[in-house]
C-alpha cells in the first residue's frame, strides 16, 4: 500500500466544499470516484483541511491510498482525463506511508480576492467578493500590522466551532491593491501555521471595516484583545477565497 | 426618442453569442429583455459586432432607441438589477441620434489568452485556451510583424464570409506572456480598423503554428502573401477571445 499525494486546484463555484455530503457534489466525491475510476479501489482521501461551499484552491494537498503499480506522470493524466474541468490534479507524487496532511502541515497560504466599486468583473466573479463603496486599502494595510505574529485569534474563529487553542502564529499578512480594466481590486495574502475555522473570512470583514472608515486600528487592538467573536467584522463570502498552497517543511 | 450607448462586458461562455437566435441563450435576447424591463419598450439592439458563442468581452458597445427619461446613472444600476451576472453595464450614455456602432466605429481592439503546458487554470479555463505543448512566444512575436499594418487580410477570413475588400489595418499587435501560479499564459492584443469574421482566432491559430516550431516566418510570408484561407493555421478556439473596446473617434 502506497500513499499518493495529490495536489490539486478546483473552482469551488460548483461544489458544497470539500467534504463528503450524502446527494451533494462535493470535491471530495469526485475525486475518489475519479480515483476508483483509474484504480479500482475505493479509497477515502484526506486533503489538508476542508474547503467551505465556494472557495477555492490552487493547491489543496490530499492523500490517498493506493496499491496502484502506475506511476505518477500515468496517474496525473488518468485522474484530470476523467475529473471534471473545474477540478484539476496539479501535481501527484508518492508520499511517506505516515504522511497525514493536515498533522504534518507547517503552513498554509489562503488568498482572498475582493474589487471595489464599479460593476463586478464578469471575468472574476466567481473568484471575488464585490463591494459596491470605496475601500482604503492604506488604512487596511497599516491595520492588518495588528493581526501578524503569534497570539490568541479566539475573535477571529466562527462560533460553534471551538478548538483547544485558539493561539496561532501569522508568519505573513500582505494587502495588494491593482486597477485591472479600469476595475478596482484588492488581494489579501495571509500565512500561518494554522487557521482557526473562517479566521481569514473573518479577518478580512474586519479588515473591510476599516477599509470602509467604519472602524479603525483601535477599534481592531480590541477586537484581538476581547478573544469575542462577537467583536470581530462580518465573515467574508467564500466567493474571494483560495487556498494557495500548505508547506510541508 | 434617444439613443442610448451601453459598454457592456460579458462572460460570453453560457451564451450562444451575441445574436438573437429562437430558444437559444444570446446576449442580444438577454438584454433586450432587461431593457424592456425597465423602459417598457421592445426595441431591437444594435452590437458594435456579433460575438461568437463562447467570445467575451469587456467593452462591447451597443446602441439601444428609447423614450425613457430615466437619467443614465438610473439606468444602468436598474438594468444591471434585471441582468443575469455573467452580463454587466459597464457604462450608460446617451449618443446622437444617428450613432450607429459598426459605421461608426473608428477601430476595434481584441485580446487573445491562451495557456501552455501544466493543467489547463481552473480559474481562467473560461478566458483561454489550453495548449498542452510548449510554446515560444519569441518565435511568434518576431513572425507576428508580418500581421501589422495595411494590407489585405483574405488568408485570415473565415471562408464562406466573403467581404468586399479583405483589406484591413492592423494599428497594433502585441504578444506577452507570463508566468502566474507557476501556469505559463500568452496573451495577444489586437487593434485594427476592422476585422474580418474569425480574423484573430485564425491570426492566432497561424501563430501557434509558428510557437510550436511547426511552422516559421517564410511560411506566415506565403499565407499573407496568398490571400487564401486555406493556407493559414487553424481557427483558435472562442473561449481565449475577448472584445476589449471600440474606439469612435
Amino acid at each position: 500500500m502506497r500513499v499518493l499525494r495529490l495536489t490539486v486546484s478546483y473552482d469551488g463555484t460548483g461544489f458544497f466544499g470539500w467534504q463528503f455530503q450524502p446527494g451533494k457534489r462535493t470535491i471530495q466525491e469526485t475525486l475518489e470516484t475519479a480515483v476508483e475510476s483509474v484504480t479500482g479501489e475505493q479509497q477515502r482521501s484526506l486533503a489538508s483541511g476542508r474547503t467551505d461551499a465556494g472557495v477555492h484552491a490552487l493547491g489543496q494537498v490530499v492523500a490517498v491510498r493506493t496499491d496502484t503499480e502506475l506511476d505518477a506522470t500515468t496517474l496525473c493524466r488518468a485522474l484530470n482525463a476523467r475529473l471534471p474541468e473545474d477540478i484539476r490534479i496539479r501535481d501527484v507524487g508518492f508520499a511517506d506511508p505516515d504522511f497525514h496532511p493536515i498533522r504534518d502541515a507547517k503552513s498554509k497560504r489562503y488568498r482572498y480576492s475582493l474589487q471595489f466599486g464599479g460593476q463586478h468583473d464578469v471575468f472574476r466573479r466567481r473568484f471575488c467578493w464585490h463591494l459596491h463603496r470605496p475601500l482604503d486599502p492604506d488604512a487596511m494595510r497599516d491595520a492588518a500590522r495588528l493581526l501578524v505574529g503569534e497570539q490568541d485569534y479566539a475573535s477571529f474563529q466562527a462560533s460553534g466551532a471551538p478548538r483547544k487553542s485558539t493561539v496561532r502564529n501569522i508568519h505573513h499578512l500582505e494587502i495588494a491593491d491593482e486597477s485591472v480594466d479600469g476595475q478596482y481590486f484588492v488581494t489579501f495574502e495571509i500565512e500561518a501555521n494554522g487557521f482557526l475555522y473562517n479566521m481569514v473570512r473573518i479577518i478580512v470583514g474586519s479588515l473591510v471595516q476599516i477599509g470602509l472608515g467604519k472602524q479603525d486600528e483601535a477599534w481592531l487592538r480590541r477586537v484581538v484583545d476581547g478573544r469575542d467573536r462577537k467583536l470581530a467584522g462580518p465573515t467574508a463570502p467564500p466567493e474571494g477565497l483560495c487556498l494557495l498552497f500548505v508547506r510541508y517543511k
